[in-house]
């Protein structure tokens, strides 16, 4: 019946090159296997005709080459932790998987950099480049699930991104299989390379639609001697508002991290934490501060006092790797919690002007009483980065209403410069698809996604 | 005579155009002011047949319109500082100078960002921001001439690039005109920004090949509390690197800026600065420190214990800005005296691995030698970014073996991974032009730069 399903869509001969190509073991076309690939974290469902798992470069480069000979597409699998729809084959063709490309090619600790294979997990990484007390910056909340091929195609940032920047910034060099099979080397290893047109930071971000990243060369930095943890709450959000802006603009201080989250948040999180949370608070700060000894303490000593002088609810600090885990727990369970509970949610992500975070906030909080929805907002406000949970009241969920609350929110948010596709001219949809008709002629790579003539 | 020699190149309809677009007394073609727009600091010099000064978009943008119309090439015109011959106009055409476009557009102090125009000088946007307690981290040697355009469009990095990076990791977005005279907005002002491929980052660098930026919007950072400098001086070149690898590698110090200078260099500015040298030193190390006032304390006295442990001949540490612009002074003096002590010179810019400086030098001391040419080496050697200074011994100077020892320096420094045009392969190559090609398909800016159909 699989063999009917796949035949259907695939012909024998090309099942037969790709098997010849990377090897009749790691060509996939039973239901089983293909029903894995059809989904992510996302409702978007659809089945790929066949999965690919190959080992190397050179049978990444045959099998995309198979591929655009028969116009079949492909969809690089990530994780499938991707919450943006990115990894699912929604026009069914190959799904191609990396997980066997997962080697450490070169660790070169004196010139702070690591070439990798694209399915190399974050956390594996991370570990590896530890035992010579370096780290990889771009942190993000799923580091032992994610690759770092689907961070370079998402151009992920994470918890560290005020201070250390996004996965863009790390990228060095990239070796990149074209739809037509041809293999380029954009970027170079030196930190101050610049030789031609910039196609390593093109390639960041572009969602697998142009290529497959092989190989991936990413800077690294010294491990900070120390980091510590401050978790502070508030009795409403102008107070931890208020104490952002000390803290960044008035002081100055240069943070590794700094999260928010709303009362919605922590009375979701309240009896799954150690942590004891004052009743009436309504707002919490999670900060990470890093960097040598002395220069921590002092930087922790000053955020106390800004808390302090805004009437902090309670201030806890962290400076043992136990301690700082039992505060950022508070971070994963709101991650996760208002799904927990039953709620149906809608995810969506804002990035606003960091001036602008006080009024979207505001204007979010009365759209939904406008339309009797909860919502629950966080992230990393310092960027400007709020993470929005839309929280239905019952399980038979009006989606009409919620849907009509996210377009009421978004297109309010407009004004403020959010960034979403909606927002280019038609002259910069053009050329986005140009440069997609140019690299991906036939239009094979992750068809349906970004931009592109497919 | 002038309207003859312009009348040559480009008809009498097309001026007339141009300075209906731009205004007659905004288009200039006498010799005096197109003899202004033929050279740079490099000995590449052609003439322009007009040179045009804009002040509005959509002035560039008719100037463009007409220029592709007719099938003349632009030269977008920088400050006359460049030292790669990117602003000279090889083909002739037109010069198009922005100085008239200077306006600061919108500084937004809390969201951290600024709108200019790019012909506003990079110091006049320090001074500008210093008003708010901000700063653009990317400093050049030549802040007082340079533009942000220009910047831009070279992606320059700086003495502060270890810390803080290059000018690609400030461009949020930018307004470009295309050759064919539309207008597009890449990227955008929030600093997580994703929407489409990361055009605005892709036209960083790009040498004016592809378009002309006519509005940038930069991320700014809070300006530290404190900026101290060190500067020490070491017996010979192995001392002052392993103060070098003791400071980043051991102590994991992240210095603002880490200078380093050969013999050559030092006793070329011995005379000329106010600091006392040691007769013996062979190699000095200048660093930035910045950061808040505790932690920069902090930081000077453990480069202070380092310096010691590597037998320093002498260290000065400097907190004002007086004490630290004399000893800054130095190193502008090392930048301009081997020309000034009449030597004929010939610049090279190497970027190798950080691993890679050590030998990298010792190789090119050996050459030098075998040559019997003086080399004077200064530079970022923690971002492994080297000045090579060639240096002939007579008036009469031999060119022949002052390119063949260069060329044997590029040959020998290749094999480490430096970065140079040359490297790329065919099909990068290919890409390269069929982007250029993509966005300037009748090649008229900027032809015969980087790449091109031109």
């Amino acid at each position: 019946m699989e063999i009917q399903a796949r035949k259907n869509k695939i012909e024998n001969d090309v099942f037969e090159e790709l098997c010849g190509a990377i090897g009749r073991e790691y060509v996939f076309d039973n239901i089983e296997e293909r029903e894995c690939y059809s989904f992510d974290t996302t409702n978007v469902k659809s089945m790929p005709d066949l999965v690919i798992t190959p080992h190397s470069t050179e049978q990444v480069s045959s099998a995309l080459s198979i591929a655009n000979k028969h116009n079949i597409s492909i969809c690089t699998r990530k994780a499938g932790i991707d919450l943006t729809g990115g990894a699912v084959p929604i026009k069914g063709g190959i799904a191609l998987d990396l997980k066997n490309m997962n080697r450490i090619v070169e660790l070169n600790a004196s010139d702070l950099t690591i070439s990798v294979e694209p399915g190399v997990v974050t956390n594996d990484l991370q570990r590896e480049v530890e035992k010579f007390r370096l780290f990889y910056p771009p942190e993000s909340g799923c580091k032992s699930f994610s690759t770092i091929g689907e961070r370079v195609a998402e151009c992920t940032g994470g918890m560290t991104g005020m201070k250390y920047g996004v996965t863009r910034d790390y990228v060095l060099a990239l070796e990149i299989v074209l739809p037509d099979g041809s293999i380029i080397n954009a970027g170079r290893k030196t930190l101050k390379s610049v030789a031609g047109y910039d196609l390593a930071r093109f390639f960041v971000g572009s969602e697998g639609t142009l290529g497959v990243f092989t190989k991936i060369t990413l800077k690294l930095l010294p491990m900070p001697e120390k980091t510590s943890t401050v978790i502070s709450f508030f009795r409403n959000i102008d107070s931890a508002l208020n104490t952002t802006d000390s803290i960044l603009m008035k002081n100055h201080l240069n943070l590794r991290s700094l999260e928010f989250a709303d009362k919605t948040c922590i009375d979701a999180v309240r009896d799954s934490t150690e942590v004891e949370i004052p009743s009436e608070a309504e707002a919490l700060l999670l900060i990470d501060v890093d960097g040598n000894e002395k220069n921590v303490a002092n930087d922790i000593s000053r955020i106390d006092a800004i808390c302090r002088e805004n009437s902090t609810l309670k201030t806890l600090i962290a400076h043992t790797d136990e301690e700082r885990n039992r505060l950022w727990d508070i971070r994963k369970l709101i991650s996760h919690s208002p799904s927990k509970v039953d709620y149906k949610r809608f995810n969506e992500d804002l990035s606003v002007p960091r001036s602008k975070v006080r009024d979207v906030l505001k204007k979010v909080y009365e759209l939904s009483n406008t339309y009797s929805l909860q919502v629950a907002a966080f992230g990393q406000i310092g960027e400007g980065h709020i993470h929005l949970n839309v929280l239905s009241n019952s399980a038979d969920a009006d989606d009409v209403s919620v849907h009509d609350l996210v377009s009421q929110i978004l297109r309010d948010v407009e004004s403020n410069g959010r960034t979403n596709i909606s927002e280019l001219a038609p002259h910069e949809t053009e050329i986005m698809n140009d440069l997609k008709e140019m690299f991906d002629p036939k239009g094979i790579m992750n068809p349906g996604k970004i931009f592109g003539n497919s």
